[in-house]
């Protein structure tokens, strides 16, 4: 009997930082939930992150992850929203990891090349194939679809490629 | 009889994360303590993450400070180092908000005015300053003398500019 392995994905975010939980077993995969976790952007950046740890530390509580995999953010060139992605990505790397969880990092490549077989592709392919890899899978809006999909990565990966994992740990 | 207030003044950085707490009563400035914080480089950024949540909330334990300052960081050119800084500076931000703290943001320029007068200079200068301001000040290395400016900088605009701070909590 094979082995089931929870395991959540997370796509972060300042403003919104989409979350999907699936368990693996083999090759199946099955959803479990989705959502997004959101900050006040009226509030203090502090408070904000604050919003974020509290949020994601609610799911995990709730769904009781095993393994995590996070985005590795695209390094885009505006400096300010750099810089505030990578504050919100600091709280998705430090939830999970003081909650005992291997922390994987998947670049947007690999997510992509995992679920639609190309390493490029519009948002609206990865929502189709997430559908049809886990047709029972629910999510609102591109976040959560996009952190069901870092997890789905994570699932092909994690036996195929263990020293990756265990140098992303 | 002046209230005494105890702040931390936070200089943040994925390597090394300063920290120095002072009292400040009136205008009167009193060293309590510096360091800095460190995370190994050579383990994943997960564990980078939790070594610095779990050291600055050691500090946090230890000194009890009742407000928290934190260094607006400067954007510069490298977006690798940008997006490395703004994860180190989500801890920063979350471990004393989380705490109950307001946690102020100040600009260099800000920091650098506060204590030598002016907004630009070299570290040697803000150094020099710390040790003139609190004679009884020690610190090792520039992120702890960093972090001190910044406390000095809270000190001097908490009760001037207090809807300054207010937006900043």
């Amino acid at each position: 009997m094979q082995q089931t392995i929870r395991i959540i994905g997370i796509d972060p975010g300042l403003r919104r930082t989409g979350w999907g939980v699936i368990d693996v077993s083999g090759s199946t995969l099955r959803f479990i939930a989705s959502g997004t976790v959101k900050s006040d952007d009226k509030a203090a950046l502090a408070t904000r992150l604050c919003q974020l740890h509290d949020g994601l530390l609610a799911v995990l509580d709730q769904h009781r992850p095993e393994e995590a995999a996070v985005e590795q953010t695209f390094v885009n060139r505006d400096a300010t929203a750099t810089l505030k992605l990578g504050q919100a990505r600091g709280i998705a790397m430090l939830v999970p990891a003081r909650a005992g969880l291997r922390v994987a990092e998947y670049s947007p490549n690999a997510v992509k090349k995992a679920v639609i077989g190309v390493g490029h592709g519009e948002k609206a392919q990865i929502q189709m194939m997430v559908k049809v890899l886990m047709p029972r899978a629910t999510f609102e809006g591109d976040d959560a679809a996009d952190a069901l999909a870092i997890a789905i990565c994570h699932a092909h990966h994690r036996t195929s490629a263990p020293a990756r994992i265990a140098a992303a740990s």
